[in-house]
């Protein structure tokens, strides 16, 4: 049986009830669209107390399927004015999931800084005065001197509690490193509900239980098997996202450099993946690979130390190597590990900060490869420095005060790492996607028998590719799982769809997974339209469309009447 | 029959003699090459007497062969400390051989600032204290004033004068506008002899006679067709050399960008042939197609105008926009042309100079992609400014005296703009050609069935363009009527040798161009040998074989045993 907790948090109301009606079965991102879409007035202002904050498990959340347990994080959000979801990995779904619990839905704002409690015995509104203004990894030190390691937290840096456009929701793994539910300026909505954290703590509680477990067992055996044996999960197990650096710049010519003005980076290799193996096997503490959350059986991720063996950051990956890296001709590893690191503690997103400090090099505000002075700019976030204040509500703020014309973002987003006019089927998914610019709404790398770089096939691309992610974001399975089984249509994909069917004790037909995602897109497509979005809002930027990206040569040439034709039929 | 005249500038004595012995049906680079080997001491200092400056017509100069007409000039390099020769368009090849001459060999030193006329009536020796100074564009000018329009000129601008690495030989085309034998520093031997100028003029004289006008007449005409139908240089004839910006850049990830950190350039579209085509078609005066010499049928040049119809310059090249525009970040095509014309005027290598100033931007002299800056660099060469004459000394010494590590140099002399690292039969070429990294010496662009980005089968492969083109050099013939030969290795090669045979009364073997190039780079990797340079000098710069180039992601990897073993056997 999953729950929905709902919270008011002005008037401190608490209550739970199973998802029923509508919201049945749902989980992950289909739970938070679905809940914003149907309980938020799409023309609210989403910093203010009309709006709705959903933290949803997906339907696999605490079951034995292998990468299940990543968090989804909905509103509308102050950065696209749309619908938004933003997931993360770390201990919140599962622990959620052991607690009976699928969503917490939280309505209105505190009158001060707080924090809510969630365990066996309830949930309830306290006061946070003590966590004011902390950063990230300050805050989640002060909650576990207080709530020890049987919880997990969720929380807001700095830039939260300020309300900045770019402000990240925070998560924690097993081990209390940091990941965050990045996109959108979802952690300004927290904020502005004067919510500092959620603190999750399943101690006492049973672990869940399904309706079939032997149709799982079968099912997360296939797929754990399968991960473990396809060779992109083996080399993101060997070198992490970092490895894509290479494959993107040297391989592909997409990675987002110098301000969206190139596809390739001549410091590519010295922020790559097999760089980047350097420091990790060679510095004390330093982790070659790292797990967001149980039942990870990829382990993409890293920890990242200093010669001494401090810890620097973890879950030190490609969009941040490539956003704050390439993007800003920045070629030293250890300063964009501080950078990354600035970010997690102060609570904002990389990719968003990235594409704002690129257009703020275009513009002049400082040079191209200055590392110090991005730092410099990161650090007077919280101190109010103009300049930072600029960059940490986003690039089109950026670029708009400095009378930049190539700002890369669509629906006020900034767009991700990978270059739209060579990756065209992406490209479309960026237009039209409701959740904007996403490198996770939709990303599709060309194979032997799938060209990237022509306009033509683009749009049904997409929409397959936006459909099966946003059903695999429904079900909580990390991206990359979800990758392994897309390369194995007949074989994983239908593991899912009975894991699924484990946990929701149905018969459910193979064409779940595309019913799930479609009903999802719709919904939030009607959402977007209903908050005054129309075709215009499905576009990249006029300049993807006229400036060729070099080294490959091509522009943004999809037809518009295609791309609005998509998800029509 | 083929005359040498020579002339000892110190003694202003003149003498015509037939070539004979050794030298005997020589033209081109394997004349300018076997006399400088056997002539000159290899130990002498290129910029004193002792040094020997050959200007040589091709064996197939002053016959109806088409693109047959390139001038060698040859000499002791002030920057590479070796043999050199550095070939150029222009009409003194055609003018020397209607006078019966086949090559000017140029001894000593005048006393004062002289010029060398040439005509029907023999050579004498003039002061020319009224050109003291003048830039390229003046002196013809007043050149012409004097001599009128049936003369061709042989000129140094004031670098040449000054003697700085960097300066070329200026040749005049048939309407007057500029090309430059500019690699070598050879400008800086014209120089170092106080000649300011040569007039050739060949009115009243017979036009050239060959012993067998019916062979070289069924050559010309299978070469001309063979040319016409070439797809490459039908491309060449639209766009001009610019047409390779977009193949380098976007195509193959191979053009010198930022001080060679990078092989593509996100402003490569906007240097591009296709986008200079803009201004060449709607321009007043300008000319989208332009020939350098008379019997040329590609017409790959261009004559470049500003907005008022004004020439800026022409012969506006590939390896001038990627030296001075990608490999500095200047994307600006006016900027630089009127870089171009600079380079031009004053009388220096473009390449040089564009690596020069890529060093200088990598050294924090001017800031990359600051056009301004750099014109600002190149005005200050007459006037004596302390770093313009240090990037007219070229690219090594730049880097040496702003301690930069990057040099992107062979021998001394700057690397051409195809980088090596993923052209590796060409960065064979670089690293073991007698005349340094020029990028006319053994280029082989990838192909459906050659992998250029291989260590494997290098060697040979560069081996045998580099002897083919010196072949081809000693012929006279352009660069790319010999790539347009060689892709038709069966047809077209043997006319190439029968048109040789026609001018020199002899049936030649199949094998006579490879016998003739190897002959010739055989004499000169002996010369350099003996002018002190070992293995050591056949190295490309170490960088190349540690920094991986993106976006092809390549070192340099040939294995240098390999190298040290061409032109062994």
């Amino acid at each position: 049986m999953a729950d929905i907790l709902r919270i008011d948090l002005s008037s401190d109301a608490a209550s739970s009830a199973p998802l029923s009606g509508d919201l049945a079965g749902l989980g992950g991102r289909a739970l938070t669209s679905a809940l914003v879409a149907t309980e938020v007035d799409p023309k609210c202002d989403p910093l203010g107390p009309d709006n709705l904050l959903v933290v949803a498990g997906g339907i696999l959340a605490g079951t034995s399927f292998p990468n299940g347990g990543r968090v989804s994080v909905g509103a509308k959000s102050p950065l696209t004015q749309g619908i938004k979801e933003a997931n993360a990995g770390g201990q919140t779904a599962r622990k959620l999931a052991n607690l009976g619990i699928r969503a917490v839905a939280l309505s209105g704002a505190a009158g001060e800084l707080s924090l809510l409690e969630i365990d066996v015995s309830g949930a309830r509104v306290k006061p946070a005065p003590e966590l004011k203004g902390l950063g990230s990894y300050d805050t989640v030190a002060k909650l576990r001197e207080t709530y020890g390691d049987d919880a997990t937290y969720v929380l807001v840096g700095p830039a939260g509690e300020m309300q900045l456009k770019s402000a990240a929701v925070v998560t924690t793994t097993p081990d209390f490193l940091l990941r965050t539910a990045s996109r959108g300026g979802l952690g300004a909505v927290m904020g502005s509900k004067n919510l500092k954290a959620i603190v999750i703590n399943d101690k006492g509680a049973e672990r869940t239980k399904i309706a079939n477990p032997e149709a799982m067992k079968a099912a997360a055996s296939a797929m754990s098997e399968g991960i473990r044996n396809h060779p992109i999960m083996q080399g993101l197990g060997a070198l992490g996202t970092p490895l894509l650096v290479n494959v993107a710049s040297a391989g592909i010519g997409c990675i987002a450099t110098r301000n969206f003005s190139m596809g390739a980076f001549e410091g590519a290799d010295k922020i790559s993946g097999e760089t980047m193996n350097g420091p990790l096997t060679s510095r004390p503490n330093a982790e070659t690979t790292h797990r967001c959350m149980t039942g990870c059986v990829i382990n993409c991720s890293q920890v990242y130390t200093d010669e001494a063996g401090d810890l620097v950051t973890s879950g030190f990956e490609f969009e941040t190597l490539a956003l704050l890296g390439s993007n800003c001709a920045i070629d030293d590893l250890d300063q964009l590990a501080r950078l990354d690191r600035l970010c997690d503690d102060i609570g904002i997103d990389t990719i968003e900060t990235g594409a704002a400090i690129g257009v703020a090099m275009e513009g002049g505000m400082l040079a191209w490869g200055d590392g110090k002075a991005a730092e410099a700019l990161l650090k007077g976030i919280t101190s109010g420095n103009p300049d930072s204040l600029l960059i940490a509500n986003g690039c089109v703020a950026t670029g708009t005060k400095l009378g930049v014309s190539r700002i890369p973002a669509v629906k006020g987003q900034s767009i991700a790492a990978w270059e739209p006019r060579v990756l065209k089927a992406t490209g479309v998914t960026y237009a039209t996607s409701p959740m904007g610019a996403d490198h996770t709404a939709g990303n599709m790398l060309p194979t032997e028998t799938y060209d990237s770089s022509v306009p033509e096939g683009q749009v049904p691309t997409s929409q397959f590719v936006q459909t099966y992610f946003a059903a695999t974001d429904a079900l909580g399975l990390c991206l990359f799982a979800a990758i392994a089984a897309a390369d194995n249509m007949d074989t994983l994909v239908p593991m899912l769809v009975q894991a699924a069917g484990a946990v929701l004790g149905e018969e459910l037909p193979p064409d779940y997974l595309m019913q799930l995602g479609t009903k999802n897109i719709l919904q939030e497509r009607d959402f977007n339209t209903r908050a005054g979005m129309t075709a215009a809002d499905d576009r990249l930027p006029a300049f993807m469309t006229t400036e060729v990206i070099q080294p490959r040569g091509l522009v943004f040439d999809v037809p518009e009447a295609e791309m609005d034709a998509i998800f029509a039929g």
